[in-house]
């Protein structure tokens, strides 16, 4: 049961495995060590014919050590968007190769996978000083920035800095590099163990429970959802508040928000399309709504409504597509139908919070949840692990291989699943989730169940 | 030195002023008396050849009541945009009305001018148990909307629910309405006691210290100044966050949140024209500020850049012009300096927080002001003042004069005072105010000084 | 694999389950259904030689329906001590029953279990409209108090109102109440459903991965640890703060909030035994820690030290022991120690919290677990299940028999768990930890694995 | 009208004034320059028979300036225990030490007075770069202590780093202190200007309309009243939430917290003598309230209640006297009361937020005050006034002289002036201020004027 993917120990006969000890260590000796056998059950939902398969490597620190504390130089970069938690990581995997381990270098790599070549971007040494307070800070102390993976670049950059252990901390996108990079110093007979830690605001890396910083974010829109709310229910006749959330393909972060809230009457998300009037529509909705109780709140993912707006041709400096204005569209076709259908005009606020929601520093959940990452992602890559990820599964720290969570990586919403089903429960919006077709295989959706 | 302009006495004669009595009171014994006679100065600042002139009634509870509280109607309505604070006006003026002088009846107008005659709004009975908590939350409880200013439907109101006092939040367009039925109430000889309490997230309200709920708005816009500096100090290469913050013709927001921050390199507002290139310009202050420490936070108020961008035609439905889109436009603009005359391109961040600055609930410092507020307009308007609002005026509550106060109502930040220096001195940013002319007389800078 | 103790279904053949269908329910078609056959397995770590046994059966709507809504009366009430969350669940409870299945009545209990039967206590009726805004609000709606339990009292009013559902959110002694309430119902063959919702803000409830209220609770700690550090770091010489946090016998709350600060320097919980002095002592951990850094931070749960200073033979009004102070005790024996071994001595600053952590609002990933928890019981007892209660067992909401949860509740931290040496690795302070006896059965560590 | 005792220019002529140039500064060109001959109008309440003579010397830049900024050396020191905004205070004196004037070297003096002397706190070199981000973070980047004034120490470090400029932060102790220095400087002909800034917790320092810090920690106070709110609304029967607030010898943290939260319905204060029963007593006012509303809250000062317990002998390490434990007092008392006349006892709750009212960052309405109380401490220095002190007085900054600053300070709130009477009115608790004596001079009331 053993995913054997994960472990590349290849290398482990010539650069062997030390043993243990205390004085190998920064003090610290650490009693309870995880066996390589140890795994945890994937699918853990049974029922009539389930047939459990799948298992994921526990996480854990390991007797045998494939590399030597006192020769190991270990780097880190942080790449893509911001997200809360990033300077909790950068610090916890700086303590834990320094005071766990007694590694004595660790190199931050400045601005994304740019900085690895951008002769401007020298690395900053990490020390425990140096990170000792940048776990109460939002963003990344690294500094972070879009694309410029370049293989050539990188690998000059851990051959000159003698780097043995790369952490590298993105999306699905850098821990596709991760894993390229990865595979070239297994390819070129480097000892370098690399590990991925998945990050991405919009919780769309598959297979793990939930991606750190995401319930920092959904925290914080929660204030946008408030301003809509009471901008809605005192702005009279008809007040309609809309808040726009992250999410360019997966709703994770509205349906989160909108839920955690309570108060949100039609929740709009990539996943599921827009219908705007008749018996399914969300004007008709809302109408009813602000009848019921005099106003209505809106959360809409920024990515929703692509099938009533068009895709747009346009990308943007990252390659992103420019993503149709939902917001503003909405905005006005609530105006025209409370024009057509209703005595008094609605009175439309439109709240943005944007980048308040992900540059905030983590909260408590997300600053332990990166603490476990970090400390995991050491004891993996120090026990001879490469070409991996960490992350919760079913709430327990386990190894992932890369190419696995890659797969099925973005992921998106389960139309047809319990969060959705949540959502309309507390919204009582209609439901314009596409029927299931016949033999359609349930798309995974991670977080409620 | 009393300003006679305050007081409309002239009805006492018929209803004669009574004695203030424990037995009138709600069971609290008010000790400390405040005479007609006393006054705030307003003109403190003395130097040589100054003359003081100005001062204000001073606010406080009199020793004789024009009203007799057993047969008082009291009336509130909240006007206009939201703003921290409405609910502690609604709650003390209810609590002050009813325990310190034994008011039976108080009467919330729903919605704005326009609840004192839309059928379907009926009018809120105001008790103490329902506005026990109601000062937790943001908004308005009596609900807002702008405009809807109509005579014949307001004296209908105060005629049919035998009001004969009428306390009315709003701003200086509110605050005109307020004279006009004040007026109206004279000239029909109806015994109504008419008091405007100033409520401008602007901070445009002239003579006094501050607006309530100002202080709050300023320290809402912290979190978005915030997020903008962390996202332009995390993503390379040159980063710049861009916070656009209420201020259609008063960038007291702007300037007072920047200058809480202290984060901020550039500040635009409408009172001083925007430069963009040359020797003055702000997109080379930008870039000096970026090679000094990597990144640059620029606030700019929604109203700034009209000389720039030019006036629109266009207006909004509250009949306000709609403004130029100068966020953007700043945005593209640093997009092209950068591209010009930086070897790597800018990365900038646009954060709105609109709405989210002005629904938050009141903070401590502003509740105590609306205490302040709602107990001294009480306190005015049982004495037998009319036609009158309060506010601080040097740190002291006053009485103030309608007609005086919408006189110079809108006001600006003067663009030669200390406010503007102290901006200027933070940001480190090119003076482009135009030079003083010789004899023009210097706008009233309203706050620090 | 079924646990055939969770359903108690036997009363179903005189009172049949009826199809579920979209008029029953308030308007909602729920697609999303669960078999009563699908479980979730508890035991997912697996190594060699495990055998998976445990199971529970998995929370959510089930096709057929025990109770007819158009003739249900639900019951609510809240036990013990606050806990943030307690209105969100009482308010999804409230809609879940009123949206989801159409429940006409819904009763809230006031004042926990005194409140069936204290005659001045009348029960509040809960409707949507009535609970709309209570979940922004910390505490309990419908009031708490400890104890009070009583069979004869309960029963009565359960008939009196005619209540067949019956909801108790509480700990494990409200729980083993709740349990008799169903065997005494089962007895009488009252056709009741009882439902428990495990509230503790210890987290000393065993089996679930966490209660609700918890994380925002560990939120709520970390401004008084952050008070503590800095008035440790900014008071010279030698600063330590201490900080007290909640946690009788169980040490999550200290352990949780120490981990997500990143800031503690020394952890004491009563599962630990305290050493002041000598090797392992935390005294001179401190000294070094002071000598590093130039101050330290302590937090130390309220039950920690007992066998210190000795077990208290006094007991409060709720018959809880009064625990010996801790907190006082260490500020001076850190004065003491400071004053014999170093050149100055220290500036110790205590913090006490208390109540500040469990009188706030749950923050939202509690809100959408408090949802999670009210609509899975809610879909629990209308199906026909009895006597159980609802709650997260990795990460996947779960059914559990009462008796399992009370058997080994309340639950402690396990001292050579996983938890406490993350504890360990980041204070870097001895373990004091009895070591592991041959054969001692490891105690359930329940929440970082 | 200029109070001549604020400038002590005699020195002026062997350094003579510079004339101000933008050479001088940092680039910034300073075009609003303030005259010496400009006042503010201290005593601006004026009624029948008053006669205004008190005046201030007005802050602001001057045209010339004392000291010469390339030969300037300036240090600054913060005493006694944190406040918030002292980082905001050490932050904005370099930078307009720094960038307005183009001073080279400022050195932060560690640890409070302490730090002139103790040999193991050198002092910190304070640059832009040093302090950049400092004002985000509460205490004091200089760390402080209190007490640990002496002379000889202080004026060796001067002469050892040829410091000329003194900015001392601290209350009326520490202003105290630096007089003394300014004194023995003047004695000594050694040019040194020393600026003190009014830092107290307590605002208890007179004169000026409040001190910084005093609205953050007003503001940080309400979360425990809220708690206690929550507490006793929700533990029933007859729920008592009591806070205990700083505030030794002068109760307005207390009063001004209370009047913020509008939530509490006894406050108690070091000015008005506790009465527990009878007629005044609070302990029946409090009954009389639990039976209205259901609950009460009781906001107390630490110093409260001396003339009921009984002054303490015993004295802490500071000097201050211990004082009587007030809260747990009260505690007892309520049980008792409630024992004895109600037929169900109380439930009372204690919640002491001690420190984390004080260690928490400046709000941003403090970090605008900061900002101001520092720029205009420099531009008093430079401009050769010494032996002052800053502050905010009728809204407008002035230069204050020290030995009148501390001769009524440390002051206490007026129980005959209008603050108490606003507590009163919204507390409705019986008014226990001994009645005024005849020709008794009114203390002066500070702030709610």
């Amino acid at each position: 049961m053993r995913n054997n993917e994960v472990a590349y120990t290849e290398y482990t006969a010539d650069s062997p495995g030390r043993e243990r000890s205390p004085s190998q260590g920064g003090g610290s000796d650490y009693n309870k060590l995880i066996s390589d056998r140890e795994c945890i059950i994937a699918d853990i939902r049974q029922g009539p014919g389930s047939r459990s398969t799948r298992a994921y490597v526990r996480a854990g620190p390991r007797e045998h050590l494939h590399f030597d504390p006192s020769s190991t130089v270990a780097a880190i970069v942080t790449c893509g968007g911001l997200c809360p938690g990033l300077n909790n990581v950068i610090r916890e995997l700086t303590n834990t190769l320094h005071y766990l381990y007694g590694v004595k270098k660790v190199l931050g790599v400045r601005g994304g996978y740019a900085g690895f070549y951008n002769p401007e971007w020298e690395p900053i040494v990490l020390t425990p000083e140096a990170v000792a307070n940048i776990h109460h800070d939002g963003g990344t102390f690294l500094g972070s920035s879009r694309g410029g993976f370049q293989m050539d670049g990188t690998i000059a950059f851990l051959e000159k800095h003698k780097v043995n252990q790369l952490f590298v901390i993105g999306g699905d996108g850098t821990h596709r590099g991760a894993f390229k990079i990865h595979e070239e110093c297994m390819a070129r007979k480097m000892n370098v163990g690399v590990c991925g830690i998945p990050k991405t605001i919009d919780n769309d890396v598959d297979h793990i429970d939930r991606s750190f910083g995401f319930s920092s974010a959904v925290q914080a829109a929660q204030s946008a959802i408030r301003t809509a709310k009471t901008e809605a229910m005192c702005n009279l006749p008809n007040g309609i508040g809309i808040v726009k959330l992250m999410g360019r393909s997966a709703g994770f972060v509205a349906v989160h928000a909108a839920m955690s809230s309570g108060d949100v009457d039609l929740c709009l998300v990539p996943e599921v399309p827009i219908v705007l009037g008749g018996e399914k529509g969300c004007l008709p909705h809302l109408m009813r709504r602000v009848r019921e109780q005099g106003y209505a709140v809106v959360v809409v993912a920024e990515g929703a409504g692509e099938e009533l707006l068009g895709e747009s041709e346009e990308v943007d400096a990252s390659g992103n597509k420019k993503l149709p204005k939902i917001g503003e569209f909405l905005k006005e076709k609530i105006g025209e139908y409370f024009g057509k259908h209703s005595k008094e005009p609605a009175t439309v606020k439109y709240v943005d919070p944007s980048y308040m929601i992900r540059s905030c520093p983590a909260n408590a959940a997300d600053s332990l949840y990166c603490m476990q990452l970090a400390q995991n992602a050491v004891h993996g890559v120090m026990a001879g692990y490469t070409g991996f990820s960490v992350g919760l599964c079913n709430n327990r720290m386990v190894l992932l291989p890369i190419p696995e969570l890659c797969e099925t990586s973005p992921r998106t919403m389960d139309a047809h699943g319990r969060t959705w089903e949540r959502v309309l429960s507390i919204t009582r919006q209609p439901n314009t989730a596409a029927p299931k077709k016949k033999g359609e295989k349930a798309k995974y959706a991670p977080m409620l169940r």
